[in-house]
């Protein structure tokens, strides 16, 4: 069985949860709170010297890291990646988005405004993180505007790995009525069997979230 | 034929030209100087509405973007792309590291070091690239302890995405003395069949290099 070690609130870990639900894939989670320093403690470096959540491990202690990378390996095979070469490269490119373009801003504004103090120093980096991300949500609104999904012709890890932050844009202050495309594509993802939503934030982190401009 | 819209200085560029010369693969190359703003042009953001190179561009017209998702691509089906599903993941999950944990700080000292005026404000940024470029040095220093590849058994994609910006990791002030196994992987990479180096910075560039503390 494949043990996830992630952070519930964590849209990267969360894509493995929804991915493991859709394959009916069983599998332990094992809560590591990256917001309290967990991913520094020696155990877990052993299990990924980058410090970072999810890692899965395998029952003969093999790991690996990196949400995107866990998410081809569970879905290689299945209809959760195109079969065709030139589709597959596309569902890559769009996770490639995803990891440089898009969740540094969404995921990172996200953080900050609900796991970080109210007077933390970091709340500067805000505006400038916002404007980012309503950049990346523009690029995914135009190809929406003619595709259903981004894995192709199917509903796949291109998908999950979008839909992860996007869909809470919101926490962080990136507003989504400007997108309709955005909006009909994240019914459709809803609309997948097995889809499990992201667990709320806890009170501390709602009502920083509540108190953020 | 594959056309390649690409910056022949930048290190995501310069990874599609690596591959496709060691496949023995034809192409053409289109230079776009992202430096001055030519990703920007409406005609290049009909091909990548995200405005980075490189991009490839089938005959049909078919565009692909994101460098990693590109070299995947072109390596499906080669050696170049391990075959065994684990190691292909371990192989994206490096490839992943490569664009989130890496790229960001040491491939930025670079292109702020070389390519943005001495008195750019953006040049305060460059202590903070450069403690964050060491630590994802020192995730690879410890992986090649005991790897000769970040590939898998062999030489391949990952290789050619972390060698990318880890040998000028210099020209952005990150030096790599402290890394013995990274020189030495250096120096494979190097010799494998078909290697080409990225060209040295133009003159404006070395001389910003060498002005930049």
């Amino acid at each position: 069985m494949i043990t996830v070690y992630g952070f519930s609130p964590s849209g990267n870990c969360h894509k493995l949860r929804l991915l493991l639900e859709q394959l009916g894939e069983p599998y332990a989670w094992v809560e590591v709170d990256s917001s309290r320093g967990e991913t520094h403690m020696p155990e877990f470096l052993a299990r990924n010297p980058n410090a970072k959540v999810p890692v899965i491990e395998l029952d003969d202690g093999r790991t690996l890291s990196e949400s995107n990378a866990i998410l081809y390996y569970l879905a290689d095979g299945s209809a959760f990646l195109p079969s065709d070469r030139w589709q597959r490269a596309q569902a890559l490119s769009w996770m490639n988005f995803e990891q440089y373009s898009h969740e540094p801003y969404i995921a990172v504004a996200r953080f900050i405004a609900g796991w970080t103090p109210l007077d933390s120093p970091r709340r500067t980096e805000l505006p400038s993180l916002r404007e980012r991300g309503h950049r990346a949500l523009a690029v995914m609104e135009r190809h929406l505007q003619s595709h259903d999904w981004f894995s192709g012709e199917a509903y796949g890890i291109a998908d999950i790995a979008l839909f992860a932050y996007t869909d809470v844009a919101g926490h962080g202050g990136i507003e989504l009525a400007p997108y309709p495309a955005i909006d009909a594509w994240r019914a459709r993802v809803r609309a997948t069997p097995g889809f499990v939503a992201l667990p709320d934030p806890d009170p501390q982190a709602a009502q920083r979230i509540a108190q953020t401009s």
